[in-house]
């Protein structure tokens, strides 16, 4: 099975937006040994689209479209995409009651509004609880037709749900994929564990996705049994540093480890400034483990919430051991948890010096009677600093609750 | 002038990499007014090759290709070119020169590496100072051609140095634009505004690109006096809900203006958990006017910290107007700022009821004796209800702030 993908909207040929779908959508069929063998972007326009889906439909077999569902008359694919297949159009009741939903059931529909409704005769509708454009798909001249909106948050739960089965489905041959998720360990790295201790096959796919802080390995072939000795050959190789089966981020293991334990967590961040509480939130149930965080921002408040004291913010500053032990101590005081974590660092662009340039970071955890520290040197720019940092801190806190 | 730009290499396809090299061109070819018309990612496989640059070929004035000029066998994007445009290849001893340099000296060449002195007669090299492979370009059948290396640390400055005024060079005409950011306004009701208040005209080209709580809306025109007009035209409609020129996000915005009016701004958040604090410190230069912001997840941090009372909790829960105006007057207190924002919510899967259901949101702003309290209902994920709360929390800031 071929599959194609055409981006359409000119955000991504004008550089407003990097192509993550296709970043996602590339490693997802992956997973099904079938990544896509081409792709396009096109701007928003008839004639461009149409010369952009009959090239895809000579090569392949199933064409995936993204973006230009949207409410506003540069959104055309729907229309396009019909007259090119030759599909009548009709207005979809059941998609005009969603529209008016995720609207708010008070609102008036515009037009433009329900212009989002219209949809090819014999589609499938694809709903998407995130956005008010339907997902669609089709089978004409005897390809598989999926449209989906361009925002990422309404297509990844779209493909993952309804595309992904959709393609599987279809495929002659089952893939079997086992992904593992790594912590700790830099993507060259785990390539050269991985082409040290898994023997090259012709019927054996490995991708890599690298994420901040980790990578997410990815085994795939039509052949069970390869899949399940590489990945225990991982697991017997690196187990310490893969999440545990079921968990797809970190956060996610340390929210799931800290409630079996029956530990409890708080934070006091200061260069990472949410981030971390943003990423332990994020987790649905976390309130059963997490008290809360707080971003000590200024002096002031690190000494007046946490109780660092002011003489440690005099002799040693604000980026050091000391005051991100005080931190972590003091978050454990306010938030009377079993364990605390602090960040505290220099994000940039301003603020360093020559014995504490951009990017020097402490972190700390208070855990009962122990408290560890460390101390990073990140490279990069302030979203880069403060992201490391994020992981950093998440991969520290891990390694102490499996232990 | 037409361009187009052919990524080759299946890291793309596979999602092994985000193509950066297509996010960064199309910014700066933007800024000339003329970004590219059209993007294809091949597979290193001669065919695929030949069929794409044909099709871009009979499309465009210039085609930029990237990747595909490393020293390994699958590396093909030269003779492909050479081939298809009918050009002898030879092996340029200035190349060879520049890779011994790259490589060191002492070290014997390779035949892999001498593959990358092979170009095509006529051709131009492009010095890369950051690698090996020369970056090349050439004209053929009218076309202006550049080839570049794939990694970015590679390309970006040969884009930059030689690329870019190569093609500014052949330019006839510069295109000039606008991108206004808006907040508070849905991408289709930003549109039936547009339609009703900016007439049609061939020479004026509308872009929209929806962001969580804002649009971005772009003109473009040859005329650089139909931009202008445009955009005057919106300011003069809609330019409470513009944020102020030079502002790309809402965030800047915000602590731009606190700077001015030298405010200080503290957060309390509970089902937002750090992510409107995370906004705000990503911003340079935050900490002036931000001094910090608690993540309040539980009953006990929200007494404790925030002073909310056991009976607001008990008699309206947590999530209500009453526990978010509480938050909003203890964050006051906690971190002494002139402004609390506070945001209580029910961001799901669980915990919704018939009364209130996932997605109940209350957001509360404290600015000196005045306070202000709103409610929401989201619709959406977890992830959704989340990132619309931020939104919606940071216009209600914004709106306040300018008023």
């Amino acid at each position: 099975m071929k599959i194609s993908v055409l981006n359409i909207g000119n955000e991504l040929l004008k550089g407003s937006t990097a192509n993550t779908n296709l970043l996602y959508m590339g490693q997802e069929l992956l997973k099904l040994g079938i990544p896509p063998i081409l792709q396009m972007s096109v701007n928003d326009d008839p004639k461009d689209m149409k010369e952009a889906i009959s090239y895809l439909e000579n090569r392949s077999d199933v064409i995936i479209s993204t973006g230009g569902l949207g409410p506003t008359t540069d959104d055309i694919t729907v229309q396009v995409f019909a007259e090119y297949f030759g599909f009548k159009l009709y207005t979809d009741e059941s998609v005009i009651k969603h529209i008016q939903t995720i609207m708010g059931n008070d609102k008036l529909l515009s037009v433009h509004n329900r212009k989002q409704a219209i949809v090819p005769e014999g589609s499938t509708i694809l709903e998407n609880r995130n956005g008010t454009a339907p997902g669609l798909s089709f089978t004409a001249k005897g390809k598989l037709v999926f449209l989906l909106p361009g925002p990422p948050s309404e297509l990844v739960p779209l493909f993952n749900e309804r595309v992904v089965p959709s393609i599987s489905h279809n495929l002659k041959e089952k893939v079997f994929f086992e992904s593992l998720y790594t912590v700790g360990i830099a993507e060259s790295e785990l390539q050269r564990i991985v082409s040290e201790s898994i023997p090259v096959h012709e019927k054996l796919y490995i991708a890599y996705r690298a994420e901040p802080g980790g990578c997410e390995l990815t085994f795939s072939s039509t052949d069970k049994n390869l899949v399940s000795l590489s990945s225990a050959k991982m697991y017997s190789l690196i187990g310490k540093s893969l999440l545990s089966s079921g968990c797809k981020n970190i956060a996610e293991e340390i929210v799931n480890r800290l409630s079996e334990r029956k530990l409890t967590l708080s934070l006091a961040e200061s260069c990472t400034g949410g981030i971390i509480s943003s990423r332990i939130t994020d987790i649905p149930g976390a309130s059963k483990v997490f008290e809360g965080a707080i971003t000590a921002y200024s002096y002031e408040i690190k000494t007046k919430a946490l109780n660092v004291k002011e003489s440690t913010l005099a002799d040693h500053g604000a980026v050091s051991s000391q005051c991100a032990i005080e931190m972590a101590e003091g978050c454990v005081k306010l938030f009377e948890t079993d364990i605390a974590l602090s960040v505290t660092g220099i994000a940039g662009p301003d603020g360093g010096t020559p014995e504490k340039p951009v990017g020097t970071v402490f972190i700390a955890i208070k855990f009962k009677d122990k408290i560890i520290v460390k101390d990073y040197l990140i490279k990069g720019d302030r979203s880069r600093v403060r992201i490391r940092s994020c992981a950093f801190a998440l991969n520290m806190l891990r390694d102490l609750i499996i232990e």
